[in-house]
C-alpha cells in the first residue's frame, strides 16, 4: 500500500450543527480513507482540495491517485478526449484499472464531477455531462438588518439572513461555506447577495461595504459560484452623490462606472448587478423618461469592460391600480412594458422574466413576454421560497411546476422540440434558505433547493427522478426515501387543490400570503382580481371580450387560451369568467369542481400526515417533531381553504354541493 | 383703584407651540388684569392662583377681588348656603355688588367654577352646578414604548405618548399640564396613564417607575384629576417575584398587598388599578379556576385600606371563536360571563362596560349588562379615539352617540325617567390624544375630547349645545362656528352611512380597522360576522332562531329585538338575519337601503368637505389646511366604502340599484 502524502494540513470541520441536506455523509458515496488527487492550481482545485480531506480521504499525488481530478489541458490526449465538444462547466467520468478518472474542460467541471462522484455509487459507467443552460442563478432577497421590510429576508420562511446582520456584511464564513457546498453541489453557478428590493441601507454594498462582499465572494468562488450584488437603481441620489439618476446625464455614467470599478477591485470576478426598477415603487429609469434598454444598458455599460452583466427584472406593473378599473390587466403588464424593446438591449443585458405574468402562483400560465424576446436574453426567475406555496409550513414540492415551464410546448406541440427552456439563456430562483439549522424550516422543502438547482443543471430531468435522487441522498432508510418521494411528488397538486382553484389565484391572505382570503385581494390596488358574483368567476382576458392577455402568445397558444372550449381545465378561470355551471373538460361543473377538489386537498393532506407520522423511529427524531408539526399545521390550514373556499362559494352561487358537504 | 398683591412670582408660561382648544385666549372670557382671589389652601387651590396668573389676572387677596373663588367653610353663612345640598363637587356662582364669588363645597368645585367662568360671557344669572356621575374617567392605551404592539399609543392617532417614552415615564410636564387643564375644564376627575394591555415593560410602574407616576399624579392633583394605573393581572409573576397569580394564594394577596402600599406610598391619593383580565389573551383569575369577582376582590383588598378602587373591564369573549361555529356569539359573551356574580363584587370594585355588546363599532344596541347589575357598580366605557369610527382622519362627532346611551330608556319609554345613565356609577373614555401639537390629530376631534368631559358632567346635556359650545371656545368667527357645528352634528350618521349598514358592522380592514374589506373578518376567529349570502344578511340573535342574544334585555327591549317587524331599522341587521328584499320601517328595502345611505354617504362628505374649503381665511391656515387634507382623505375613504360595499352586495345579491349606479 502506498503511503499517502497529505498536502494539507487537517481542515477546521464544517459547522456542525446546521443539517448536511443531501450530503449527508451516511447517504453519499464514502470516500473516507480513499487516495484523492486534485490536479492543477486554481480557487476551486484548492477547494477540492479541501472537500477531499473533508470527505476524510487522503489527499495524495496524482501518480498514487485511485481518484484523480484533471482538467483537459493536463491531461493525456485520451483523457482529454472525453470532454472533447463539452463546454466549459462539462465534465466526465472514466475509470479503468481501479482508478476513477474526472476530467473537465475548467475548474468548474472538476467541482461537478466531485459532485458527481459523492451522489453516485457506481462510478463505472462512464458518463459525459454539462448544463444545458449558462445561468443557474439564486436570487437572495436578504435585507441587511431584520428590521428592514419584511424583516431579515423579504418573503424567508427558514429564518435570519445567512450573509448579513444588524446591517453589516457577517464575518462568520462558515454557513455561507456550507450553503456554498450545497448549492455548488447541484450545479448553481451565480448568486445575488441581496433583496432586489435595495433599502437606502444596502447601498453601501457598492462601497464601505465591500470588503465584507469580498470576503463571502471568495468563499463562493471556490465553488464556482460568481457574485451578483442587487442594486438601487437611484444609487447614485442614495450614496449621497448626485441628485439624479438620470440615464442620460453623463455624470450619472460615470457614477456607475466608477462603483463597477470599486466592485471589482474588491471583487475581480464580480458578475454584476441585478436590478428592480420601475417596480413596485422602486425607482427607475421612467423617473426620468427614459426606457428600461436605457436604463439597463446604463449599468452594462459600466460594467462591460469588467466582463460583468445586468439581470433586470420584467416585474413591471401598476401596483396602485384601480380596482373599479377592469380595461387594465396586470397580467399583460411585463409584455406590453418591454416586448416592443426587443433588440435595444446590450449584449451584457439580461431580461429576468417571472415565469408567470402575475406573480408566483401555484397555477399560472407561462408568461408570454418570455417568448417574445429572440433578439434579447432572457432568463426566467422562479420562486423557491414559499411565498404563495405555504410558507414551508405547508409542503408544496416545485420542481413539477417548474419541469412544466420548462417544457412548455412552445409551439402547442407542432414541433415536439420547442420548448420555453430552448430559448432562455438560464434560470434564477429565489432562495427558500435561511439560518434555521436544517436551512430550510420544513426539512423537506429542502428538496425545493436540490431540484432548483439539478433542474436548471438539466431541464429535461424527470422530477421523479430527481424527488427520488434527493430522497436516497438524504435519508439512510430506503422506507423513508419511499414515503418522502410520493409525498414531495403530491404535494404541488395537492396544495394546489385546497387553495386558490383553477389557475385564478390570489385568494391568500392580504399582505402574508399564507392562508385563505377568497376576496382578500379583490377590492385592492394591486391588480389581482377572481370577479366572483353570483352567477360565475374567473377573468376574461381574451381578446375578444377581455382584457385581451390571451393574444399576446403566440398565435398557437392564443387560439387555445382564447378559445374557453380549448383552455386547459387548470387555468380556465385565469382567461375565462364563466358560470359556476360551466362545464370542466373533466365532466363537472365549476362549482362541483371546487367543492370536489378542496374536499379532495384536505383528504389528501390527512393521508400525507398520516404517512409521515408512520416514519416515527425511522427518521432522526427531531427532524420527525418538526416536520410532523408542519403537518399539523398544514392541515389545519388545508380545512381551512377548503372552508372558506367552498362557504364563499356557496354562499355566492347558491348551488349546493352534490356531496352535501357544509362546513357552517 | 385698589393696588393690586401678587401672591405669587410670574408664573412659567405653558407649552406654547400647541393648541388651547376650547381654552382659546381669544374666545375665552378675558380675566386679564381682573383682581382674583382664590381663598383657602390645597394643591387645587394653589394650582387655581397659577390659572389665575396664567390668564392674566392680578392675584389679590380676598378682600380685593373682583372674583373670589371660596370654599362654603370659609365663607360666610349666606354664600355657603348656596351650595346646600350640592355634593363634593358642586359650585354655585354669584354675582353681586361687582364681585363675582365662586362657592363650593370641596376644591374641585371651586376647579369647575373657575372653568365655569372662562366658558360663560355673563356671570349675572346665579347658577348652581354640580357632576351628575361621580366617575368621569380618561383611560389611556399608552404604551411604554413606541415598539410596543400597535406602537406608542395602542389606538392611537394622534401621536406618541403624553406619558412615556422609551420604556420611561417622561419628565416633561409641560404638556401633561396643559392637557390636564383640558380635561379639568370639562370635569374629567381620573384619569389611567397605561395601556389596558399592560405589556412586561409597564409592570415596573409599580415599582421602580414609581417616581415618574408620582410626578404626573401631582400635576393631575392640582386639576382635581385622580391618577389610576392599568395592571396585568399576572403582575406577580412578571416582576419575577412569584410563581403563581392565584386569588386564592395568600402569597399573592400579599404581594398586591405591598405593591398597592408601594404606590400609595408615592402616590398617597392614589386612584387604584383598571384591569383586563381573561380578555383577548390577558392573564386573568379563569387561568387559577376562580371567577371574575374572586380576581377582583383580590386586588380590591389590597387598595381598600388605602381607599382605592378596582376598574375591572368585562371584555371578556372567546377571541379564538371558530367562524363555522354558529351556536357561539360573542355578543352574548360579557353579560353571561359577569350576570350571575350580580352582587359577588367588593364595594370598591366597578365594573367598567364597554357601551355595546361588541367593540365599539359605529352603531350597537346598548349592551345589555349595563342593565342587569343592580348589587354592583358599574361604569360605561365609550370609545373616544376613532378605532372604528375614521381613526381622526374621518370626521366622527360622538356625543350623540354617548348621549343616546346615556338616554337609552331602559323601560322602553314606560317610565321616561328610566334612562340608562341612572344606573351608572360613570363613564369611562378611551382617549384619542396624543402628542401631536392639536392633541387629536384631526384638530375638530377636539371636540370629541370636549364632548366627552362635558357629556360625563351632564349626560342630559343636548349635543347641539355641546357643539355649539366648543364651536364657540374654539373659533372666534361666527361664521365659522356655524359651520364647525353643522358639520360636527351631521358627521356620526354621514360615516353610519357609507360605512356597514343596519348595525352590523365589522366590514373593516383587519387589524388596522380604516377602510372597508366587507369580508374582511367574515371567516376568522373574532366573533364579527354578517353573515351575507346570495339571498340576504345580518345576525340572527333573536331567541326564537338565533343566538338568544335578544333575551339577555330586559322583558320590554327583549321584545322589540327579538320581532323582526318592531326592531329598529338602524340595528336590523345586529338582530336579524332578512332577505335583501326586506322592506324596512323606512319603506325600502334592506338592498335599496344599502345602495342609497353608500351613496348619500359620499355625497354628504362632498358637500361637507365643501363646506370646510369655504373656511380659508376665517381659520388659522395651517389648521385650515389639516383639515382640508384630512377631508380629502375622508372623501377617498368614503368613495372606497361605497364602492366596495355596493358592489359587494350587487355581486352577490344580484339586485340591481333602482338608480342604476354601478362602481365596477
Amino acid at each position: 500500500m502506498i503511503a499517502a502524502t497529505p498536502l494539507l494540513p487537517t481542515p477546521s470541520t464544517p459547522f456542525q450543527d446546521s443539517s448536511s441536506c443531501w450530503l449527508n455523509p451516511e447517504t453519499t458515496t464514502s470516500l473516507r480513507g480513499r487516495f484523492v488527487a486534485v490536479d492543477g492550481e486554481g480557487p476551486i482545485t484548492e477547494r477540492l482540495r479541501i472537500e477531499a480531506a473533508l470527505a476524510g480521504a487522503q489527499c495524495v499525488k496524482p501518480a498514487h491517485a485511485e481518484i484523480l481530478l484533471v482538467r483537459a489541458d493536463r491531461a493525456g490526449e485520451e483523457l482529454a478526449g472525453l470532454v472533447d465538444g463539452l463546454g466549459p462547466e462539462g465534465f466526465a467520468v472514466h475509470s479503468a484499472g481501479g482508478r476513477t478518472t474526472v476530467v473537465a474542460a475548467g475548474e468548474p467541471g472538476l467541482l461537478y464531477g466531485w459532485f458527481y462522484l459523492l451522489r453516485t455509487p457506481d462510478w463505472n459507467t462512464p458518463i459525459r455531462d454539462e448544463p444545458a443552460l449558462p445561468v443557474r442563478m439564486m436570487n437572495h432577497w436578504d435585507n441587511l438588518d431584520a428590521g428592514d421590510h419584511l424583516g431579515s429576508i423579504e418573503r424567508g420562511y427558514a429564518g435570519g439572513s445567512l450573509f448579513f446582520h444588524n446591517g453589516q456584511v457577517t464575518s462568520d464564513l462558515r454557513r455561507i461555506t456550507d450553503y456554498a457546498r450545497l448549492l455548488a453541489s447541484t450545479g448553481v453557478n451565480a448568486l445575488t447577495l441581496n433583496n432586489v428590493n435595495v433599502h437606502s441601507n444596502a447601498v453601501p454594498l457598492l462601497d464601505e461595504l465591500l470588503p465584507g462582499v469580498a470576503r463571502i465572494a471568495d468563499v463562493l468562488r471556490g465553488f464556482a459560484i460568481t457574485t451578483y450584488l442587487s442594486v438601487n437603481f437611484a444609487s447614485p441620489i442614495l450614496a449621497g452623490d448626485l441628485d439624479t439618476a438620470d440615464p442620460a446625464d453623463p455624470a450619472v455614467a460615470a457614477w456607475w462606472a466608477a462603483a463597477a470599478q470599486r466592485v471589482n477591485t474588491w471583487v475581480p470576478d464580480f458578475g454584476g448587478f441585478l436590478v428592480k426598477a420601475g417596480s413596485e415603487g422602486q425607482p427607475g429609469p421612467h423617473d426620468y423618461g427614459r426606457n428600461h434598454a436605457e436604463g439597463a444598458n446604463l449599468l452594462a455599460r459600466a460594467l462591460a469592460e469588467h466582463g460583468g452583466r445586468v439581470y433586470w427584472r420584467c416585474f413591471v406593473y401598476n401596483h396602485r391600480q384601480d380596482w373599479r378599473d377592469r380595461r387594465t390587466d396586470r397580467a399583460r403588464a411585463a409584455y406590453d412594458e418591454f416586448q416592443g424593446l426587443d433588440g435595444q438591449f446590450d449584449d451584457n443585458v439580461i431580461l429576468q422574466v417571472k415565469c408567470g405574468p402575475m406573480d408566483f402562483q401555484v397555477r399560472e400560465p407561462v408568461s408570454p413576454l418570455l417568448l417574445a424576446m429572440p433578439r434579447t436574453n432572457v432568463v426566467v426567475e422562479v420562486q423557491i421560497t414559499q411565498e404563495y406555496t405555504g410558507h414551508q409550513i405547508d409542503l408544496c414540492y416545485l420542481p413539477p411546476q417548474w419541469s412544466e415551464l420548462f417544457q412548455f410546448p412552445t409551439t402547442q406541440g407542432s414541433r415536439p422540440e420547442d420548448t420555453l427552456v430552448r430559448s432562455l439563456l438560464g434560470v434564477c430562483g429565489v432562495s427558500n434558505v435561511g439560518d434555521d439549522l436544517n436551512w430550510t424550516g420544513h426539512d423537506l422543502a429542502q428538496a425545493n433547493l436540490h431540484g432548483f438547482g439539478r433542474l436548471a443543471w438539466n431541464p429535461a430531468a424527470k422530477v421523479d427522478d430527481l424527488a427520488r435522487e434527493w430522497g436516497r441522498l438524504t435519508f439512510p432508510d430506503a422506507g423513508v426515501q419511499d414515503t418522502v418521494v410520493d409525498l414531495l411528488l403530491q404535494s404541488w397538486s395537492t396544495y394546489e387543490r385546497y387553495t386558490a382553484p383553477l389557475g385564478v389565484g390570489w385568494m391568500v391572505t392580504p399582505h402574508t400570503h399564507y392562508g385563505p382570503a377568497v376576496d382578500g385581494y379583490e377590492y385592492s390596488r394591486w391588480g389581482t382580481y377572481h370577479f366572483a358574483d353570483r352567477a360565475g368567476v374567473g377573468v376574461d382576458r381574451t381578446v375578444a371580450t377581455g382584457s385581451g392577455f390571451a393574444g399576446q402568445f403566440p398565435p398557437a397558444w392564443a387560439e387555445v387560451y382564447e378559445d374557453v372550449a380549448r383552455c386547459p381545465d387548470e387555468l380556465l378561470l385565469f382567461f375565462h369568467h364563466v358560470p359556476y355551471t360551466h362545464r370542466l373538460h373533466s365532466g363537472t361543473t365549476v362549482i362541483q369542481h371546487i367543492y370536489d377538489t378542496h374536499a379532495d386537498g384536505v383528504e389528501e393532506v390527512t393521508a400525507m400526515r398520516e404517512r409521515w407520522l408512520k416514519l416515527r423511529g425511522s427518521v432522526e427524531e427531531s427532524l420527525w417533531q418538526r416536520v410532523s408539526d408542519r403537518f399539523r399545521w398544514q392541515l389545519v390550514n388545508a380545512q381551512e381553504w377548503r372552508d372558506q373556499v367552498n362557504t364563499y362559494f356557496l354562499r355566492k352561487s347558491g348551488i349546493a354541493d352534490v356531496k352535501s358537504r357544509v362546513y357552517l
